[in-house]
Order: structure tokens, then C-alpha cells, then sequence
């Protein structure tokens, strides 16, 4: 279990990272890993933005797990920037060995040292889960997350 | 009232930014007003990060409502890019006046405009009236907001 590595994703992880996508219960309906197309489209507009870091987390030459972190320069909180964290997944075989905490310790360090000042991520609200795991990391669920789709 | 642009802010705006964004309950303990050295910082990596769509509302020459609007292509939910909206606020002489609704109207079609399939935010489980605003703007508050300050 020591030779996990988090590193930056490149295409060839693309169908790892949509298949754990879509391996959940809310992703199951919003996805479609038979269709990469879409998702090639959208890997390279993220490869085109320096703000964006979007990382596999591989063991054994395996993908086990994802996120995608985001800096966003502010002005409020004195000009703070923000990282947020978005599309968290680890895969089935990995759930509770602590992979989850570890990609999630790799984002608030990685957004410390890229000079943001705070972290933050939404989380439906059916996933109670998902929320003990983030308070016991530190975070706090202090507002709520609003959501419109186009 | 039918004078209002919605315009890209400039660095001559900071002044009337940095008061609305302290003239709140919140943002009042964290905000400094009087020195405005680290928005003028944030303001040079807002204006050199093209996701970045800092607004100010004006009206007769009044810098009276400010938003940020933020680009972040992703590959859940088949490829989209999401819209997050910061850093609300509206001048309080114009509470009421239908400004906020402009503003977010603003944020919702621009996102549209640039692609986005989602526009989000969070919003402090405090301010309840922000809450039924963005219900009645068509958001659903469907997640929990965390965060963990650095």
C-alpha cells in the first residue's frame, strides 16, 4: 500500500477517471463512459488552463482515485485566493483504506503552497457520508451550496 | 433606474468594491478597507487569469453592485463547465431595488453565453435571505457549502 502516487492526470487516464465517475450513485445517471468524446473535449480545455490541476491517484499502475483542484483569485477576504476542490472519486476496490483522505490532504497542501487561503468543496446533500469525512479533515459545512443547471 | 451597466471592473473601481465587500455582517471582521494594497495584488492575478469575470453594476456614475464570475471546465457531468459566482454584493442604498436579481440574471446568461451547462455558488447557511433570493432566481440548494480556512 506504499506505492501510491498522485500525480497529474494526462488523456490516457480518461477512461479511468470517467469510469470512477461514473461509478456512484448520483453519477451513474449524469454520465456516459461508452462516449468518451465529450469528456476529450472538456480534458483539453482544462489541460489549456493554468488554474486547473487535475490529478489521478494511481497504485500498482492502477487509477484508483481522482480530483480536480481549481485556484481562484479574490478580492473579498483581503484579496484571498480560494482552491476548490471538485469531482472527488475513489474507486470501489479503495473505499476505506484511506486513499480518499490522502488525495484530499494532497489538495489542502498543494493549495497552501500555491498561496491560496482558504479551501472549499460542495457536497450534496444526501451524501452524510461523505460529510462526517470532510469535518473529520477539518472542514466546516458552514453554508450552502446553490445549484441551476443551464 | 434604467441607466445600469454591468461592466468588467477596472483597478479604479477597488475603492467602491473593497467598501461593499466590508459593509456586510460577515464581511466586516474581514475585510480591511483602509489599506488596499492586497486587493490591488488580487486585482493584477484576477485581471491576468481569462476565467475571471469581475463585474461592477453602475448606476449614474455609482459603483453600486459587484459580482465575480468564474469559468472551470471539468469532466463530471459529461464534460461540462461549471459557472461559480462570488463575492456578491449589492451597494446597501440599492437593497431592494432589483439589483442583486440583475446581477445574478447577468452571471446566469453570461455563463450560458460562454458555455457553461451549471452556474453555482454557496452562500453562508446564515444568511437565510440570500437563501429564498437564489431559490427564487431558479437554484436549488441542494448541497452543503465547506470550507477550511489555511
Amino acid at each position: 500500500m506504499n506505492d501510491l502516487q498522485i500525480r497529474r492526470a494526462t488523456a490516457d487516464d480518461l477512461p479511468a477517471i470517467v469510469a470512477m465517475l461514473a461509478d456512484d450513485p448520483l453519477g451513474s445517471t449524469r454520465e456516459s463512459p461508452e462516449d468518451l468524446t465529450p469528456y476529450r473535449s472538456a480534458f483539453r480545455r482544462i489541460e489549456d488552463d493554468p488554474q486547473q490541476h487535475l490529478m489521478v491517484a494511481v497504485r500498482d499502475g492502477r487509477t484508483v482515485g481522482t480530483l480536480q483542484l481549481t485556484l481562484i483569485p479574490g478580492l473579498s477576504r483581503k484579496g484571498s485566493t480560494r482552491a476548490v476542490i471538485e469531482a472527488v472519486r475513489v474507486h470501489a476496490d479503495e473505499r476505506g483504506s484511506g486513499l480518499g483522505t490522502q488525495l484530499i490532504e494532497w489538495a489542502v497542501d498543494t493549495s497552501r503552497e500555491l498561496g491560496a487561503n482558504l479551501v472549499q468543496l460542495t457536497s450534496d446533500a444526501g451524501r452524510t457520508d461523505a460529510h462526517r469525512f470532510y469535518e473529520r479533515l477539518g472542514f466546516t459545512g458552514s453554508h450552502l451550496g446553490f445549484k441551476l443547471q443551464l
